[in-house]
């Protein structure tokens, strides 16, 4: 008999409010076996559950413009609590949502980074149609240096193994040019360390933005500015592009019946295409999986995160990016040591 | 009587090959009214015509890896000789497809910088549906400081007015955030200078990805590295979505059906976003008008390349930008000079 996986999720960040996330908690623990400790109003998650432990901590920090400093002040916070629950070992994994800065924040204060990792990535299932691929950094980190990219990468491709059943990803960096010396300096310097030492990894260099949701790569690595940009932009651009359509289907009897009899396949497209059902970024390079969907997830999105973040726990997400980093020899050196302690450069809340 | 427009135009770089660009010198003299001075293999380019005007280069350095090196080394190239023709009066504007990096080079050492410009920018109209906008800097300078952006924000606003006929276009940074405190220390840098200085100037603040392609605003300033990607990943996220719903439509009879009655109102989407009728890009801050067309245009995108020169040079592109820095106070002044004489850190091909 295996142990039961246990979540803590904050139900404070959501825009939907509390109540949908202890919706999300029950169709959670339902779907996915797991069981779900609760942080946020309990007036509002309703009482417990044989699988939903309810935690009172009606503070929410999701909005406060500092999310750093709003850790620090509010212990009692239910994003706070709830990664105290993780970091304490009560819980297997955390989710967040609709409060990334905090949860990084908190989660980097308690939680602490994987041993060797400069900085962890917020890494995201991108639902191209027909090609699937994963993004990091989507919003961890809006600066970079190459050596980070380096540790994206490999962390990177040890994740699209697990969750996008690949064997061997191609694993690419993102630039404005496919040739090795396009790109910022930082990219620049990132290539060449990755053509040299990248064992285990299957590099195939640069793409460019046209690869993006073309299948050019499964694996897409980049400072955290530049994949939140693209991974909004894709959503962005899927739905002005999809009104497009059907206010051309709309512009006569002709183009109305049209647009009616091929809905069914255009319902495919989208439902393809959304963001919800990939239930959001996965937080690689933490001891423990955090998991961040989007503040406007509903329950589906929010229990789809939930059951991610029991699958990294089971598969074992932090030992794999731990192997595929040594391997790769990009484990983090006493002589590289990136920030200082207690700084957090990177942070901020991008969501 | 008004004075013919002369646009010079490098041959070198289509990837559809010199002949095609001559076809496209024919079209431009006929639909704009202008005279052109062709450069490229005379062998390929067939004769000359009462409005265009051949000159024997045989020469392309499109493809060579550094362009910065290959326009000193090589001045009898296509590209180098066209950019002469505007800097020594002879033309009135440039286009120059296929060889960005080297027509950037190219132009700031012959052309060069408007006064009080510290670095050109390639401005672009993205054809998103409804709302088209105009992207800077789309390549021109993968690494870019507050200061740039800044001119970027008035040079872009004073283009769009000429281009989009807009009055007053809504300016935004391109961040992870909406918040004046998101984004890169350079984005969060220019932010607080532009919400100081920005007489004449409608800025609107930041916007995220998912603006871009949903009309937030109609002027999207960012470095060139993320610009790059961007207007290259809407390319690709349009043709991903446009063929997955045609191969939706080829899964069934009534699908077919559907795709069928559909197809001229897709067609008119498709030819709303298609980056040909764009022309290309605009290269924004040398003393005169430089186009950068797509290097995989055909005559038509060429062609419409050449009808955007000449209507830069009709309607003083260049007079207005300068206008719009100086209202703006964002003209350079000698203590915030960029770059030693002779340096070009920010000009790589890019596309």
């Amino acid at each position: 008999m295996t142990q039961t996986v246990v979540v803590a999720v904050d139900a404070g960040g959501a825009d939907a409010g509390p109540a949908e996330v202890s919706r999300a908690a029950e169709l959670a623990a339902a779907e996915h076996g797991v069981r779900v400790l609760l942080f946020g109003p309990a007036s509002a998650l309703g009482t417990a559950t044989p699988n939903v432990e309810v935690h009172d901590a009606p503070l929410s920090i999701a909005k406060h413009p500092d999310p750093v400093r709003a850790v620090r002040a509010h212990p009692e916070a239910s994003v706070v609590q709830a990664v105290r629950a993780v970091a304490e070992g009560r819980a297997d994994a955390l989710v967040a949502g609709g409060s990334t800065g905090a949860a990084l924040a908190a989660g980097l204060f308690r939680i602490k980074r994987a041993p060797g990792v400069h900085r962890p990535a917020l890494a995201m299932r991108v639902p191209a149609p027909d090609h699937p691929f994963l993004m990091l950094d989507v919003g961890a980190n809006t600066a970079v240096r190459p050596e980070h990219l380096v540790q994206f990468a490999h962390m990177g491709s040890a994740y699209a193994e697990l969750l996008l059943g690949l064997e061997s990803p191609r694993v690419a960096l993102l630039s404005n040019g496919e040739e090795a010396t396009k790109g910022s300096e930082d990219v620049v310097a990132a290539h060449a360390l990755l053509g040299q030492a990248s064992a285990g990894l299957n590099f195939i260099g640069n793409v460019e933005g046209f690869g993006i949701a073309t299948g050019a790569a499964d694996v897409i690595v980049c400072d955290g500015f530049t994949g939140n940009v693209v991974i909004k932009m894709m959503e962005g651009a899927s739905s002005a592009l999809m009104g497009a359509i059907r206010g051309a289907a709309e512009q006569g009897a002709r183009f109305r019946l049209g647009g009616l009899l091929l809905r069914p396949a255009l319902r495919g497209v989208r439902e393809a295409v959304d963001p919800e059902r990939q239930g959001g970024a996965m937080l690689l390079g933490l001891r423990k999986p955090v998991v961040v969907p989007h503040g406007s997830f509903g329950a589906r999105g929010i229990a789809a995160a939930v059951g991610l973040a029991a699958r990294a726990v089971r598969e074992d997400l932090g030992g794999r990016t731990h192997a595929a980093l040594e391997a790769g020899g990009a484990l983090r050196t006493r002589e590289v040591t990136s920030a200082a302690p207690g700084s957090l450069p990177g942070i901020r809340d991008s969501r």
